[in-house]
């Protein structure tokens, strides 16, 4: 983990940039530094720079809860290098969804699962960085982002205390089976009428999770129209589980 | 409005038993009365007395938030006379689903409705009541019981500004109609395996509502495992409408 740059806000959370391989980063640790942060994995769709408005607004929240928090750039995306199978997997589901035609497993399959498998080592590598800074702590928070990424990490991450996922993104179906294997507590956000998201595969979704403990917030809305409200439920959520 | 009894709390709650006309019903103000409360009408599904522990931890609960709880016995319920018919529909209930039945619309038009009718204008009066004590005062919110009579009071009573509801009991399909005309915000809580409660049911009666503000939070476990931090979402939810 080599740090690249860093700030300071006025609230006090130091914002630092880094790469860990070839991977860039950005960590995000509150003012306070009496004790270490426990950790929240800041999950997102690609493209750090188009999402740093969203991502510097859950992290200084997370600060003010005393929470640490870390993202690092997806594979083929911002940045990184692209992937020919990965455009062309993008073109096909586009080019499904404006023919109004249901999106195929083939699809799905081909969109997310190279996705899934390339990036969870590369969130296990920044666990193991973060986690190695004193002024950090596990347990660790995984929160948002492409939810079959947060499935897979909760199902084989043992550090991961407790997950936020976002239902707004495709799962395989094949990765319903890896869904039952998952006993992380979770909060799932569901916006009901998400024109980009299958409801019902969502609520399936969360039926086949094998967590004991697993609440699903659904609220009114399109993708990008989550409550600021549900902001204060995860803070409080990640509270119950990483203190 | 005839108070019957008081007792003060060792946390400054003050409990109030009334009687209003035939009715019997309970009063829990804050400790803090150097300005009105906004007032919660406390929901159950009948039968006051065993329903009190759970309805004063409410209260009080509310209490601690700045919030007045008053609540009613149920028509046919506890010590109020009898009906018939009720009974009926209860036996007919408790038939259907002994012999492992789907149970009829007729059957949960014959248990719901007549209640709803009969209990939603004494709910009324007990908030005109209310509201006319000095230490009180609106919007006012509904939380928990029998759905259909929040779902009735929602949709009739514009001093209702909030209505928290628990997705765990009968509703007439013809009742839907009446869900497509409620606005006031509402937080609707269903509890995953509860096996007396239709799930699907319950989905399709969240979708129907007409609210813009409308959230619902799904958790696992049967009708009476709802998880303690609900209780703090459901103050939140209050607070953010009733103040």
């Amino acid at each position: 983990m080599r740090f690249t740059s860093e700030q300071r806000f006025d609230d006090g959370v130091l914002e630092r940039r880094f790469t860990l391989g070839d991977v860039p980063g950005i960590l995000w640790t509150p003012a306070d530094t009496s004790a270490p942060a426990p950790l929240i994995l800041v999950g997102h769709p690609g493209g750090l720079d188009k999402m740093y408005p969203r991502l510097v607004g859950r992290a200084r929240h997370a600060a003010a809860a005393g929470f640490a928090s870390v993202t690092i750039e997806l594979p083929w995306a911002g940045d990184r290098p692209r992937s020919a199978d990965a455009e062309q997997a993008r073109a096909d589901l586009r080019g499904a969804l404006q023919a109004g035609e249901p999106v195929s497993d083939d699809i799905v399959e081909r969109l997310v699962r190279p996705l899934v498998d390339a990036a969870v080592p590369e969130w296990q590598a920044a666990m193991d960085a973060t986690l190695a800074l004193p002024e950090v702590r596990g347990p660790v928070g995984y929160s948002g982002g492409v939810i079959a990424i947060g499935l897979r990490l909760a199902a084989v991450e043992p550090r991961v205390a407790a997950a936020l996922l976002f239902a707004g993104s495709y799962v395989p179906r094949a990765m319903f089976e890896e869904a039952r294997r998952v006993t992380t507590p979770l909060l799932v956000l569901l916006q009901w009428d998400d024109a980009g998201n299958d409801r019902q595969l969502a609520l399936d979704l969360f039926d086949a999770f094998g967590s004991e403990e697993k609440t699903l917030h659904a609220n009114m809305g399109g993708h990008t129209g989550v409550p600021s409200f549900e902001g204060d439920s995860a803070v409080r959520f990640f509270a119950r589980h990483l203190r």
